[in-house]
C-alpha cells in the first residue's frame, strides 16, 4: 500500500478543492508524494479535457501544476518546521501567483507526470518550480508562489 | 439577440476546447465579446468549483483567463489584418505562457467578469492583459502570451 498523499492530510474543511480535495467528488482529486527531494503526482486527463483534438487543454495543465505545487508547499512547510504532516496545527497554502510556460502541445490519452521542486522557503511563503511531462517529455513548466492560508479564509 | 461570440467563429475542428469550445458539451463554453477597446466574458462557476468552501478554485480562474485571452487574441488578430471573423483563413491562437496573480479570494455563487486588453500585437503573437472580478472587485490579474496556432497542431 502506498503512503498517504499530501492531500490526504488536509483537514476535512480544507479538502473540498476542485483540483485536489479528497472530499470533492466532482473534482480531480490529485495526489502528491515525495520522491527524494522532489515531489510527484500523476494524472490522466479525461477524453473531454481537450484543447484541440489530441491535446490537453491548458487550463487543466495550469490546475494540475497549481494544486500539486500548493500541496508541495504544505509538505515542505511541515518539513521546514521539523514535524510530521499529521501533527497540528494544520498547514495549508494558497496560490499568490501562478506562471505556466507551455513548451509543447501535451498529448491526451496518456498519464501526465507533474514534478515539483522547492526553490525558496520561509515561514510564510514557498516558491515551487514544476514540470509537467507526457511520455517522459516535458511539455510545460510552472512556478507557483504559495503563501500560508490566511486565518480569515478558514471558515 | 446578442452578437456572436469570438468562440462562435472558431471552425468546428477547433471548437472542442474544454474551456471555450462550443462543441465540448462537458466544458465551460465561455463566450467573449468586444466592449469598446476591451473584451469581456462572464462565467458563473458551479458549486463544486471550490478552493475552500465559499471561494472559487484557482485552476478555474486560470482557465477562464486563458481561454478569454486566446479568444481575445484571435479577435484582435482579425482586426489587425483588417478583416471580419467570418472571413478565411481562420485564425486561432494557443497559449505560450500564462501568468495569474491571485489578489483576493474569489467568492463563489456570483457571476465572474473577465476582461481583456491588448498589450502588444504582431502578426504572430498577441499579449493580452486580463482581470477577473466578482461583484465589481478585481480578484485576479492575468497575462497571456498567445501565439498563432502552428499548422501541425491542426489535424
Amino acid at each position: 500500500m502506498r503512503e498517504k498523499a499530501f492531500q490526504d492530510y488536509y483537514p476535512d474543511d480544507l479538502s473540498h478543492c476542485f483540483g485536489c480535495g479528497r472530499l470533492n467528488t466532482e473534482g480531480h482529486q490529485i495526489k502528491s508524494y515525495w520522491d527524494g527531494e522532489e515531489t510527484v503526482a500523476s494524472f490522466t486527463p479525461k477524453p473531454y479535457h481537450t484543447a484541440i483534438p489530441g491535446y490537453v487543454y491548458g487550463g487543466l495543465i495550469a490546475s494540475l501544476i497549481d494544486c500539486h505545487c500548493t500541496g508541495t508547499a504544505a509538505a515542505a512547510a511541515y518539513k521546514f518546521e521539523g514535524r510530521e504532516m499529521d501533527s497540528g496545527p494544520p498547514l495549508r497554502f494558497v496560490t499568490a501567483s501562478l506562471k505556466v510556460d507551455y513548451l509543447k502541445p501535451t498529448p491526451i490519452g496518456t498519464p501526465l507526470e507533474i514534478r515539483g521542486r522547492i526553490e525558496e522557503i520561509t515561514d510564510k511563503k514557498v516558491v515551487v518550480m514544476a514540470t509537467l511531462s507526457a511520455k517522459g517529455i516535458v511539455c510545460a513548466r510552472g512556478q507557483v508562489v504559495a503563501v500560508k492560508m490566511p486565518e480569515d479564509m478558514i471558515q
